[in-house]
């Protein structure tokens, strides 16, 4: 039985999260399926941030560091962000980029695991990691002698050896929406003495993570994608209790001394999780990112991460069964898994490129396709011109180029599905944008443009 | 011939650079004499951030990566600082902060002095050297197996021997106001192999600095003090162009990737001193920056950092003349140095603590003192509790404890003159709440509050 329109309805009308969208300044006209790349603005940032430079800064001045309690601001924010990804109180702080915390926790993960192991001298990851993650981990071994090994996902369980320090990995891969079982790879690692590093940048705020329950070892992750701190908003790092005071992390600046107004000039690292802060934080910066966890706070009330994760499977279920049932000939595949155990909260379509592509509508024989500059190039996959297409109908997604190494030649087009402000009749317009371009060929007219799009 | 009240209304009517006051919002019944700590807010700020908020992230949300041009922003504002510093074009950042920018030059100067000199196992840096720069310098050296030396500035010269790698200063000293020589220096360093890292917290925006005319190799420097751009603004990096493309910095994040969209799994650092950029920027606050540095390109038509730098040096001066004039008797000392060449934009002033503290007025006899609570306590230098009697007034400076260390036992009373928005009367009318305190021990009252203070 095919799902309609008035069903998706149906199921906004049913949906006990669907109050939490009016937290949330959602442009008109636009369908927004990127909140995995930079998330919406709450309506409260505005006023907040204001508030920060006129009042705070501009009248308050330097007093604010106390009467606003600035200077505590990443362990107060850590605290309410401690629930999502399964911290306790005074584990987490909300620092720095995510970039610069995988520093911090990937070297005191190399010195812990390599203190009485010197010969493990490895850390692995998966080659379709984030990049930034895989190039903090190579400046590491570089400076340090060490090896980077990258394999593949059904790969990591035998690159499990005794000469790994430690196993770097993402949560939810950012290209394919694939989840990995935090608990079961964790343990798997900890069974050959490897300690856990996990990236939470696509999970924290998306799907339900228990970093304690799976008893891992370091963790960081991103405020702007679905925890919607704004762009470029600090980033989080978790540091289980048994590891948290054990050592330095290099970047020892005075905002991680013990007693950062005493002004010694020895570094004395705080005790636990503060000794990973470093330098001053951008105050406006990271007070934005207060009002996108307490949109978090608020769901508490409406069954919080649980009912969240129930929405996002829905949604991301509901997309796929739609793409399939009104988009079919159009050669999409899906790099996403189906399993709920194993998909996050974003769906990704495939396009394969090369001589194997499948036909497109409105594209060259034999294999033709065009750029999106609407020129003919024979194997693109035209995912591209799809996802344009898809922007100037303000469907808003994103484009991820295949990696024409050692994987399928396929490129992305990929979807994020954020339950705090995502509804079911989006998925159905969404999908019927796409079915219309593909119908119509529409993605071939470059100047097809937002202004004729919004239905 | 002493300097009246009507003098220093006549110096504010001659000056300049008075119409720049206009730019900055200033809180009323206050004399800000911090913005060495934390400037003041610009008036554009409050829309330019709402602008940021409401608009670039709310309503064009990703969109703005390239459309407000959020990605090269760093670079931007690096261009626009510049000038202020002697750096060239595409010389600078801003990015991070001044401790995480700190250890990437640090790295990068280790890399660069140790390559072909391996016995080069020493950082020199000045004791009272802000401590935060310590810390990652003593960070950096447990990770490396070096050394870090500490001397007083008078040693600094016979400190640079060829064991030595770096040499690490702060331009201005935070606690004293005292500057160095910087281009006699980094000669001095030069001449024994020795490379040059220099802190422009307390000299961006301050006075002229001229990296490129020194010779300098390495710079960081702060976004918050006399630039203005809010609490915790993002702070800046430069690298002479002769070693900006020698080595990855270790933060070697995809910002600095010579493809970040690329998304290849192996880092490729940028040419340049973008190598030096690694994660994901907090966009709001540095958006908030670029309004602090606009008051700068505005200043440049009045005179720029040469006509800032004259009307600085005679607010200092008229403050040492008239508090040395009309505070006399209270036993308070200065520590930042008269001569012209060696100053700063602050001055610090001491009360002496311990066995010999002068006496105070309203003191216990014959060396009693009160805490901050007003308890006596033989030997306190009362310094704290002036300064908060200041504040009170709506003068606010702030209290620097003495080391108790090496150094004499003097506690500092630190007041920081931005030429942007301080002037002559402001300097009169502070020394004035000064004098009263003094006169009538109302340092010993710390009910007074500032309701009552505002003359």
């Amino acid at each position: 039985m095919t799902t309609t329109l008035q069903d998706c309805r149906a199921l906004d009308a049913q949906d006990p999260l669907a109050p939490l969208r009016a937290h949330f300044t959602l442009p008109p006209g636009v369908i927004y399926l990127d909140g995995n790349s930079l998330g919406v603005a709450p309506k409260a940032t505005a006023a907040r941030v204001a508030d920060v430079v006129t009042r705070e800064w501009g009248t308050d001045l330097i007093q604010s560091w106390n009467t606003a309690s600035w200077f505590d601001l990443p362990q107060r924010l850590g605290n309410q962000l401690a629930p999502l990804i399964g911290a306790g109180q005074n584990e987490v702080v909300c620092t720095d980029s995510t970039s610069i915390n995988l520093y911090k926790v990937l070297s005191a993960a190399l010195n812990i695991a390599r203190k009485d192991s010197p010969a493990r001298r490895r850390i692995v990851s998966e080659r379709s990691n984030f990049p930034t993650d895989l190039y903090i981990a190579e400046g590491l071994c570089k400076e340090r002698g060490l090896e980077l090994v990258l394999v593949e996902p059904e790969d990591i369980a035998a690159a499990l050896t005794t000469d790994v320090a430690a196993l770097m990995l993402t949560h939810v891969n950012y290209r394919t929406g694939a989840m990995h079982d935090m608990a079961a790879i964790t343990a798997a690692a900890h069974a050959q003495g490897i300690l856990c590093v996990w990236d939470l940048a696509h999970s924290a705020g998306a799907v339900p993570v228990d970093l304690n329950g799976a008893g891992a070892d370091f963790s960081i992750g991103c405020g702007y994608k679905y925890l919607n701190g704004g762009p470029g908003a600090p980033a989080f790092v978790w540091v289980h209790p048994r590891h948290a005071s054990r050592f330095w992390q290099p970047l020892s600046g005075w905002w991680g001394h013990a007693a950062p107004f005493a002004f010694t000039p020895d570094y004395q690292p705080a005790p636990g999780i503060t000794r990973y802060l470093c330098g001053t934080q951008p105050i406006i910066s990271l007070s934005a990112l207060q009002c996108g966890l307490d949109v978090f706070t608020a769901a508490e009330a409406l069954g919080g991460m649980a009912a969240l994760r129930t929405k996002s499977l829905a949604l991301t279920d509901l997309f796929i069964q739609l793409v399939e049932e009104r988009c079919a000939g159009h050669g999409l595949g899906l790099a996403t898994p189906r399993e709920h155990a194993r998909r996050g909260s974003q769906v990704c379509l495939t396009r394969e490129y090369g001589p194997h592509a499948p036909p497109l509508r409105g594209s060259l024989p034999p294999k033709g396709a065009v750029t999106a500059l609407g020129r003919p190039v024979a194997g693109d996959s035209g995912a591209y011109a799809i996802v344009q297409a898809l922007i100037a109908r303000g469907v808003i997604g994103d484009f991820r180029k295949g990696d024409g190494g050692n994987g399928p030649h396929k490129d992305i087009l990929r979807f994020g599905f954020t339950p705090l402000y995502i509804g079911f009749e989006d998925v159905w317009n969404a999908v019927e944008h796409l079915r219309q371009i593909l119908d119509t060929a529409q993605w071939q007219r470059p100047e097809f443009n937002r202004q004729h799009a919004v239905t």
